[in-house]
């Protein structure tokens, strides 16, 4: 995986709405009815991570959901960050 | 939820192995083998919580799970918090 241009990171992002660049990483923060439902969404993203071969940083607070990509063994953003985080924002619901 | 003083802070951890202090609230990290057996703990975990009307900060880390308690409605550490935590360690494998 080949690290993105800062050109190439701003053409993603334009592309990928709701995440934002953080430290070199992009993040994104949805937010449920309550712990039950940010559970539930945590699971399509677990599954949706598993089939990507590909894992955010995940921090759930109640409610709400904390994801964090980035490629580590790259050591920054690559296609691969932004192709889960765009499949992830197609899941219904997260808002 | 009352606060609990030092002496029964002190105690309750003495009680609950692998637990930590940490910033006015107690911490523990599991490390499966995995993020799939990582998520089954979070599982595991949010069921306990749901049950228990109270839930841990989870923060994922491809196969680490960092767990966070506090009482947040009573401002620092209470009863639930060790309860909560003691039941989670009693989990079978969590190490």
């Amino acid at each position: 995986m080949e690290l993105l241009t800062d050109d190439q990171i701003t053409a993603e992002l334009n592309e990928s709405p709701g995440w934002a660049l953080a430290n070199g990483e992009i993040t994104r923060t949805f937010t449920r009815q309550d712990f039950k439902d940010a559970f539930l969404l945590v699971g399509a993203v677990a599954f949706l991570a598993e089939e990507a071969g590909h894992h955010p940083d995940i921090d759930i607070r109640w409610n709400k959901v904390k994801l964090t990509l980035s490629t580590h063994s790259a050591g920054g953003l690559t296609a691969a960050d932004f192709a889960l985080a765009r499949r992830i924002s197609a899941l219904p619901g997260p808002g």
